[in-house]
């Protein structure tokens, strides 16, 4: 029996399910309203459509075979109904209809539905500050701001531009105009680092670094106040409380919010942050009506908490298990670990399942391992070394999560995918260990560098390796009176110690050589804290374990060791 | 109470091992035993080394902080004995001794024990036929076999390589001897197929096309019979059934064999073929006697049979477990899904789990599907597409193996290792649809490869899709009266399928493209076996969707289409 379904929201989850559906129930009438004129977009290519990656925004509309995505494509190619400029109004649930209005003409009617399904995505969060509507200030919600974005650069006169907002987006804008279009680009984040929430205090830091060494100005722990504009309403600078920032054009990328209004009105169960509450078969509160994508609530599967996942990937998956369900195929999306990664100028920084940080706000009984390992075989060409963190909980073993930062290839990705699904199944650091990772020298060391961040996680949790944190680490940099006890051990080449030393004294930084402490260890005081130093933590928790043998417990391993520090940067790095 | 834990074999799970338990008991005895006089290297580094990717043989024996993993390197700085020039020659288990003999003073000594652990590593496979001692023919077993080799390019007397043995090493080595050094490579590999078990017919045809394509003559079913040398005992040829091939130099990688006489003539387990029979904790059948490395055999993690995989990477994980255990940790190796990664010149190929020959070999209700995605967003600039086979039970919809192939960079990498680890927990189809791929453009599609290969693989299980494959098509397109009532029903733009069906007719090649067919599906011939031809598979499918519903359940979708074409390339396709 032919079953009428409508979707509302035609860019990622509404397309998918729609099509998907209609391999399954190639009877049934699927139609999808959108008020927008352009579909079906690939909105994550934006920051790369901008910066000049991509040239031309249909690329970003069409398929990998080179037709555009547009209404007749949907008709003809999918047999699926596109309602364009086409705004859904609300829901009659009890007679099974949706009232749309027609923005050009301005008609309503009213759709029938079996099924509806709810892909209304997400709305960039508007900040409640004098001058948001100002000429020149973008939020990145759709396709035709890109446009319009690209338009007046090419025109040739921005000079200056603010990013407001240091998540994903807004530092892939600022990438954009940094690298292709040369302008002078400021990046400001009120909260105390980049990607907040998406990854620990260290790895936010190396990116920063990074942007920085790429000519974009960051300031964290800064929110825009004000927006000011000319006599013209044209922008012309950005407040913060610290200072006033020149800009032809602002950004203001603080954020999305699911879009959830229609929901809600409609009385379907909506989170009190927004997202749309669905069962694991990605139906509403109202059985006959789904949800997917970026207007819904997700379980993270290592919190067990609803949350939100906005990202295209999910989307898509999303709508696949939405339309088989609608089509009567019992299938699942059970939740999201959260993975992310990025591209930041030559530098990409990924995450998935959850930071330290909120390990320890969970409550569970979290540590890291810190780890500087290599992408591939050390001695096969370009190989380079990485930082890697491995979350987990003490007890139970559970890892909880893994960051990545290392140069722009898909070594990390590689990483982050296999943590990702053996995150989402409750993966223990056994599992990370035992992970097998397909070896050759042009693509992994012999000792992945995931197994051996689980190694070290595994020699924390046995209790053979006590380590410092960078940030305790620098704080004591900075200001030797933090830790009066604290004394470097750095068992790197003479080479490499040499300038440390001269630069420190020896009264806070002792050089022996990895393969000499065991002749010279009497050398050592006993009346202090080694902080053992190396290149990357491995050479550290070796001297440890010699140390704490002959029943000299005062050593701590810096995880991470020189190489982490380098892509952190330091004031007090001594000049080589 | 300090023990006395000797290992012999000192390249990759012994010094692991020994550095490992020497940390987890800093006061026992450690002594390894190695009969050559270069111990901890990176024997899968060689073919870089030869190749010049690697300049210098003491990188390969070097740490990623460049300290030489020499005798003194041992003592000094990880408190491990080790001697080389020494060989194991007998195992007296009642006394719990090792006699072992110094070979350069011919001196004999008994080693006392506590704990044994062999890790006497693989021999390469001589093959048994004449000339196979002849000056100039190599096998690729040891350093000092590596240094002469490049000693001898270098000297510029060789011109012709013959490579016998078409696995991962002989074609690396193939790689290092035409790319850097330009010599006249021939490969030829007994079995029909390059990689046999490691990969299907279809992606070792990929390779080896590409390798033809950079210069290396690759003959397949084709045994040497013998290797001809000159009245001075020096190599000229390699004779095979078929053809006498010029050489200055012979490479045999006719695979290796565990090492394992010492264990068999100490009366342990060992299967039939070789490997010393270990448990999970790695003991072989004497619990004070552990083995790893590439003398054991290995559970495979799909079939639950012995098998061999002689890998430095899992030598190395083997080797951690096995010292674990000696020291009192309960810690487990319970077998390995056999992934495998190689470069080739610009391309990449790889695998893990069981190849589709294998599964029905194995009894499985196997079927596979053979995808062309993209690696990352088709709108991204270098993506490329890759050639990826998911390989499954019907019944059971437990995901067996994953092959892919494409361009040389991580992405394939990401997806088998993904895989990987869900293979060996028994992941099924469902798994990886749902797998979390972390999504940016720059890194993947928003639906990411692995994902898609298991939408296919789902479709296929529901009976949605019925595939050809590209073996019988092939068959078919050398000779049409091998099926007399197909026709191809090409959905491309017309400028692709248009040079096709002038070649070959319309009788035999309908074009229609993709968006047209529901208008146009009249035209179809209702007689006719149709085997929908697309770049990928994609379009295909939904057209056999589509005409299913009709009613008309002729169709065949070729899975992976063009794209998996073009890589393994035909002579019939039309010049374009």
């Amino acid at each position: 029996m032919s079953k009428k379904v409508v979707i509302v929201g035609g860019v990622a989850a509404g397309p998918k399910a729609a099509c998907h559906l209609k391999r399954l129930q190639p009877g049934w009438d699927i139609t999808v309203v959108d008020q927008d004129s352009m579909i079906s977009y690939g909105g994550c290519g934006i920051p790369y459509y901008v910066g000049g990656d991509v040239s031309d925004e249909a690329e970003l509309r069409s398929t990998s075979f080179h037709m555009v995505r547009d209404v007749p494509f949907f008709a003809d190619a999918k047999g699926v109904e596109v309602l364009t400029r086409t705004r859904a109004l609300a829901i009659d649930r009890q007679n099974k209809k949706l009232r749309v209005k027609n923005l050009d003409s301005g008609e309503e009617q009213e759709l029938a539905y079996d099924k509806l399904m709810l892909s209304t995505g997400a709305a960039p969060f508007v900040l409640p500050i004098p001058g948001a509507d100002l000429d020149g200030v973008f939020t990145i919600s759709d396709l035709h701001k890109a446009i319009e974005i690209k338009k007046r650069i090419s025109g040739g006169k921005i000079g200056r531009v603010v990013v407001i907002g240091g998540g994903a987006i807004g530092i892939e804008m600022a990438e954009s105009f940094a690298d292709l279009w040369g302008l002078e680009t400021t990046l400001v984040e009120f909260m105390p680092q980049l990607l907040p929430k998406l990854v620990d205090a260290d790895f936010a830091t190396m990116l920063q670094r990074h942007l920085e060494e790429m000519n974009v100005a960051v300031y964290t722990g800064e929110g825009a106040t004000e927006i000011v504009g000319d006599s013209e309403g044209r922008v012309v600078a950005v407040k913060t409380p610290q200072r006033t920032l020149e800009a032809d054009m602002v950004i203001m990328a603080a954020g999305v919010r699911p879009r959830s209004e229609l929901a809600k009105e409609a009385g379907l169960a909506v989170e009190p942050w927004g997202g749309i509450t669905v069962n694991s078969r990605l139906q509403t509160s109202d059985p006959d009506i789904y949800a997917a994508g970026d207007c819904i609530a997700v379980k993270h599967l290592v919190t067990g908490k609803q949350t939100y996942a906005p990202m295209g990937s999910l989307a898509n998956r999303e709508g696949r298990v939405a339309a088989d369900n609608m089509a009567g195929i019992a299938s699942s999306f059970n939740g999201a670990v959260g993975s992310f990664i990025m591209k930041a100028f030559d530098r990409c920084i990924a995450s998935t399942g959850i930071t330290y940080e909120a390990a320890v706000a969970e409550g569970f009984d979290a540590d890291y391992s810190l780890t500087a390992p290599d992408d591939r075989a050390h001695f096969f060409p370009n190989s380079a070394s990485l930082a890697l963190q491995l979350v987990f909980d003490k007890r139970t073993r559970q890892v909880l999560g893994l960051q990545g930062f290392g140069m722009m290839n898909d070594s990390i990705s590689a990483r982050i995918d296999t943590a990702a699904v053996m995150i989402s199944k409750g993966a223990t650091i056994e599992d990370f260990m035992m992970a097998e990772m397909a070896y050759a020298p042009p693509f992994s060391a012999a000792i992945d560098s995931l197994n051996a961040a689980a190694f070290v996680a595994d020699n924390i949790c046995a209790g053979r390796m006590r380590s410092v944190s960078m940030q305790r680490f620098y704080a004591w940099m900075e200001d030797f009176s933090s830790e009066p006890d604290w004394v470097v051990l750095d068992v790197r080449h003479p080479k490499e110690a040499g300038p440390f030393v001269e630069k420190f004294g020896a009264d806070k930084w002792i050089a022996i050589r990895y393969d000499k402490v065991r002749k010279q260890h009497k050398e050592l005081p006993t009346d202090k804290t080694l902080i053992i130093f190396c290149g990357s933590g491995n050479r550290a928790y070796e001297i440890q374990v010699f140390l704490d043998h002959l029943g000299q417990h005062n050593s701590l391993v810096l995880g991470g060791g020189m190489k982490v520090i380098r892509w952190i940067g330091a004031a007090w790095l001594p000049q080589l």
